[in-house]
């Protein structure tokens, strides 16, 4: 890694993954590196890394340690997608998800879960009154019911009992909290809702509030509330346009962001970023829809959400007009669609050059 | 309790509770009787109970053993809806919510929560193309990370740790599984959809799934899929019409049946019955929507989701005619509506006098 500034190269590690995965990926590198000249950037340089399911078939590996260390190396990750077909009985449920993209946002720190959501000018929501959808969800990635605490006992007889277990720290809470509002305060509405469960998840949703009272007493310009997360699916359908950042953790996090996907057209468009505000390790980028198997390697994947994600990462490595040429190709790209459906029927590479061209 | 049947007195529990909610259950047991007259049932007696935020602000009690005691010795439970207004800062929040409704549910081990979720005709939806709505969220009602089970350590310090545990058992599971099948053997559609996060929550997802499978061998009449809960979001917005029975755990739930509200035009209209399956305390039925403290006591609320809870309990009890009579004469009051909107202008007691009537 030498630098995370547009002066300097910028080393990415590529994990096209399965599916889909190196199709968009290759597509977002294309306009990356169009971009990155276009803003007068050092290059970038890639270094490739096949992981996922269908590497785990063919040798038994999730995620060696050496894989991990050597991805550590790197400015920043940009991942495709992982996951064989749901019907590739071979491959355990969920083996590959934990065993690589979870251990990915655990073993490099990934606290702070980047999703942004925008309805896109002639995208079709599925929403009759959508209004102007723009906002980001700030998902804690490290903790909560995802970090695998749990198990069971006498497995499989009447007497079972699983159990997951939920753990939420002073430490992962406020600097996801502390992100969240650093984040409000740059955009134009500046205000924070906290989505918890509180009044049933008494201890880690009092650990929440009082984390966000500390932190909102320091931000008197940026506004914040509260909802229950049953009452955030209301208003994610009713009024979606009423949010501007909303902080959350691992699992609720993970639940609205599908949610928010859908309301804005589709898990087609949402980008995502993993991302470690120490620096300790390289932030991870990615598209928030799956392998896709079903379409895979015929050219039909829509890339844009991985061009999106290209551009969150060139923008969390201090590469700012970078990150704003292809956004702003992007938001063209797709007002210029104007398909009945907003899809575009183009092959995989055609938008990606298309996009590559206008940065 | 003397019986279940229509042919013996029905002995409710009546808690009307705060805000809106005396007013709903006053128009629901208004209907009640009229079904059960029409029906030639043996008339309904009824016990109030006077609990909820404004009898702990009055006596500091939420629910005492003896008021347990005494509920327990009613035929089944038709609960109105509790808590103070949100900005009411003598009332600590998510206390009422625990230590009343969760104690009941809990207490008299309503392991089945009914929630049924259908787009009336002239309801709007705040989804373009809804399509033809009739699902049913089973919902476990007794477990899951609602069992109050956590803790924390060194509050208040940047070293906290919060926890929160998701207890899952054979037998929790098992009966709502069993409960979800039974009632897809009975609908025209017969199909299970399990939601869960297995490839996340490994021990309890295991637990659930392999319970489905099991009684699914059971049921070859019924068919049945998996979805993650993230997944199932966006087809309850894309495409909620395919839903037929949904059986899910306590929090999923709780989370899946606001945004199933929201897509059937509000939880106005939703209904829900909190039930033990084994008869060995009354079940409770109560309306989805919370107290509405700033339209109490001004006959604005529309009681129809009360009124809806009602004939689910009827149907509970035995008396599947009255409950009959009840959901057809609310069916063809909504229809005739017809408000640019839906909702009706009607007082609370208007509409329960006119769905009344025609029973
Ligand atoms: C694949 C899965 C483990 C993952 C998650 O639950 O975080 C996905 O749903 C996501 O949102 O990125
Ligand atoms: C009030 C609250 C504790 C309750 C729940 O979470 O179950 C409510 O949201 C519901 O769905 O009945």
């Amino acid at each position: 890694a030498t630098s995370s500034g547009g002066a300097t190269t910028l080393d990415l590690a590529v994990i096209g993954g399965d599916g889909i995965g190196p199709e968009v990926t290759a597509e977002a590198l294309k306009v990356m590196r169009a971009a990155t000249a276009a803003a007068g950037d050092a290059e970038i340089t890639v270094t490739e890394y096949t992981l996922g399911a269908a590497h785990w078939l063919a040798t038994g590996e999730t995620l060696t340690d050496e894989a991990l260390e050597q991805l550590r190396a790197h400015d920043a990750i940009l991942f495709g997608a992982v996951g064989a077909a749901p019907n590739d009985t071979r491959v355990p449920s969920g083996l590959i998800e934990r065993e690589l993209l979870l251990k990915l946002r655990f073993s490099l720190d990934h606290g702070v879960n980047l999703r942004p959501s925008r309805l896109y000018p002639g995208i079709p929501s599925p929403l009759a009154h959508p209004g102007d959808i723009d906002f980001v969800v700030v998902r804690e990635g490290t903790e909560g019911p995802y970090v695998g605490n749990g198990g069971a006992i006498r497995t499989g007889t009447v007497q079972e009992i699983a159990t997951e277990v939920s753990i939420n720290t002073a430490f992962g809470v406020e600097r996801v909290v502390r992100h969240a509002f650093a984040l409000a305060a740059t955009r134009d509405r500046r205000h924070v809702t906290l989505v918890h469960k509180h009044n049933v998840l008494v201890h880690a949703g009092h650990l929440w509030r009082r984390t966000v009272e500390a932190v909102a007493a320091e931000h008197p310009d940026v506004t914040h509330d509260y909802m229950h997360v049953d009452a955030a699916t209301i208003f994610m359908t009713t009024d979606p346009a009423r949010f501007d950042v909303i902080v959350t953790d691992n699992l609720f996090g993970d639940i609205l962001t599908d949610l928010a996907a859908a309301v804005t057209g589709g898990i087609g468009l949402a980008a995502s970023g993993n991302v470690n505000i120490s620096g300790t390790a390289p932030s991870m980028f990615e598209p928030v829809h799956g392998s896709a198997p079903d379409i895979a390697g015929q050219q039909k994947a829509d890339p844009t959400a991985a061009i999106l994600s290209g551009a969150l990462l060139l923008e969390h490595a201090g590469r700012p007009e970078a990150a704003r040429r292809i956004n702003e190709a992007v938001y063209a790209d797709i007002a210029a669609r104007g398909g009945a459906d907003g899809a575009t029927d183009r092959g995989t590479a055609e938008v990606g050059d298309a996009i590559a061209r206008s940065v």
